[in-house]
């Protein structure tokens, strides 16, 4: 019995090696994946679109069942707590978030049925191990990941701070706050669509010193990410030279 | 009597350990803070708007009064110096400015009450530092705050010659002079809204010299501050390597 | 014969010294490659960008034919073999595909005739390798290309999870799916042309979000060639001190 | 004689000491330059602004006067050739620039007269000497100044052959090559107006591949800055170490 669990596992896993049914089973997973979400490609849902939701769905459905019942051999706890633990894993919850959708086909008036299923992407994105370069950007996006983070959250109070100065200078150019919040976002990152661009001496004044402290606050993940990236290149060098 | 000061600018001050009392008031405070802000976020001020204004321009009075009696503990000096020394510290004038505008409230026709209040946020980006990779982050932009403002007069300089060119280049495109002044910052920082943009050859042209140009003087700070992380890194893996 | 068709082969190849007729043809080339792409700044084709067609057209027919003629030597093999490894070498395709195109001139309603001659602009590219900074740039291009390829799937697969879930988040913003992914690549790369922007609530949501962390996928390209390039530098140093 | 245009020659040059004389005369030249900006920031020429340019001309022509007097002993060659070669120095001519369009003042239709005064600015630029940090970036332009030219030549070429691409995809959107090439200056540089942007699939198309490469290309001056930045502050810091 173990066995034959070990084996199941070993193949619904990306493969390692040169094991022809994980591979397979790989492929099959990405040509799932990408089925599935070509109905969010399309504007009005239509009898080709609603089966391959279901199709993708089933399949989708035997995946998890695999999943779950490995899930002892994968934890290496022999308890119903493997089974627990493995349900709330972040992955799993993405799988489950491919799938249940597909239940509201069957009442009228719900659209959008695989936008959860975009999370799937997460599984296949695993795949890409296959190509060594992958692994390196891999390395330094996990590396950087807190101080991105970090990053992130004094780019987010930069914009909220931007957002309530021009809220407060230049009233009119918004409906409400969240408007502010984003011509503040698509400011500072210098999309700058320009569909909300202030006309107020005021408003243009704050707008200038936004920006041109903005520039500083964008150049830091680059900084960050450029400083990884020389790390890990310099380590993946050094092992090739030892 | 020195021991209850020493106690109370212990509480006030950021807390560097377990100390409860000044972990429950540094929350007191960032609460307060975020608090304080909302009505910025507003359209129109409402009763509950003010009420918010009151009620925490009253908590940062009691804390800008606390601040003020334990400013000769704090500065190390017993003597009326050091309360005028504290009253003129940025610190200090921040506090100020998040309180007085409060009393416009009494006035008819007065608004942007809170507006300094945003820089009050200053105070809270203190907490900021109970984690490790903001401290690396603020010992970063500390180390190269001197060339990016040597960067920021550069900018501001190719800024202006920008401006003076396309006014008198294309003078219909513009107001008044601050019009191309705004157009050439949105346009160096690529942001480019497209509310001004040129529309005669000349004009055209020199847009294109100036933004090709522009990619040097905007790639400065992101070299800056790429070096001066890498350095930092090296500095914080050395000192753990010791 | 062998000693001609070295001599041919000299003087059609990028020049290495001081060989004039080498020298001479380069010049040659450089000016009809440049000639040649003239008819591509008219807006309506008349006789003289007609003219110039056939003509830089009959200079790229010889230079095909001499080409052609020596590949045996280029390739190190006396064989019909090497005639057909040289007929499907990428540049052998793209000097091809320079001169076919003339033909259809001889037919009414055709246009756009050179269109594929921009890519005779990888053959003049060689002549830059008479700069030396040209050739580190070319070896820092070189050196990268690989993981900017690795880079340009995973953005490209971010722009496709943006475009599909702002098309089923808001559907009215598009005429179909193509136009999602084109407003997705337009904003990621912080262009913002604002042609087409976000205008209800969730749409503009995900706009924030999808923008600050496309900040983090745009700058992978710019901390590879940083590394890159210092890398080369450093090299080139050490050439010199040894 | 020769003693007293040495002194001569040290006043008027940037001040290296404590030279009360030679400061003064830098700080007269830095207000004479602004002060003769001004008029360029007015929309219509008035009495004042002729008032400017005539005064600054006038102080601009004894310094020209000065600076050619000293030509010699600044050449360290007693000949008329020293005068004829400081003649045609870019500063010199920067110099002329700035004082000879004031006589269009006396001819009525003139306009936009001290646009070349804008180049004034170079001799300024030479005060920014006094600060430390900025001649470390004057140190970095300088060394990266042949290697930003090549990535130039590089992008001009490549903005050249998008504009070619779309002008042929897409002509309807522009109305001469030059508008073409426009459109690909401010979408390479990620400006993106949006006064001209793609509306077919194939322009929008070709718009993508453009910008996603563009990336890339724009990516190389930060690079080399960046590298040029961290090699400049590593040989200060093992300067101030020994």
């Amino acid at each position: 019995m173990d066995e034959k669990k070990k084996r199941l596992y070993e193949i619904i896993e990306v493969s390692q090696g040169k094991d022809v049914a994980s591979l397979s089973y790989d492929k099959l997973m990405l040509v799932t994946v990408l089925v599935g979400l070509v109905p969010l490609t399309m504007k009005k849902t239509n009898v080709y679109a609603e089966a391959i939701d279901i199709l993708t769905a089933i399949i989708f459905l035997f995946d998890y069942a695999m999943r779950f019942y490995t899930a002892d051999y994968k934890m290496g706890i022999k308890c119903y707590k493997a089974y627990v633990a493995h349900f709330f894993t972040p992955m799993s919850i993405i799988d489950l978030m491919a799938i249940v959708p597909v239940f509201t086909l069957f009442f009228p008036g719900s659209n959008a049925i695989g936008l959860f299923r975009i999370f799937k992407v997460f599984r296949v994105l695993k795949l890409l191990r296959y190509s060594k370069t992958m692994v390196i950007i891999e390395n330094v996006m996990r590396k950087v990941k807190q101080q991105l983070m970090a990053v992130l959250v004094l780019t987010v109070m930069y914009i909220t701070a931007s957002a309530m100065f021009i809220f407060q200078i230049e009233p009119n150019l918004f409906n409400n706050f969240f408007d502010a919040l984003y011509w503040a976002t698509i400011s500072i990152t210098t999309i700058g669509y320009g569909d909300i661009s202030p006309v107020t001496i005021p408003g243009r004044l704050l707008t200038m010193v936004s920006a041109l402290v903005g520039v500083a606050v964008i150049a830091l993940p680059s900084g960050i990410i450029t400083a990884a990236y020389m790390d890990e290149t310099k380590k993946t060098k050094s092992k090739f030279q030892k």
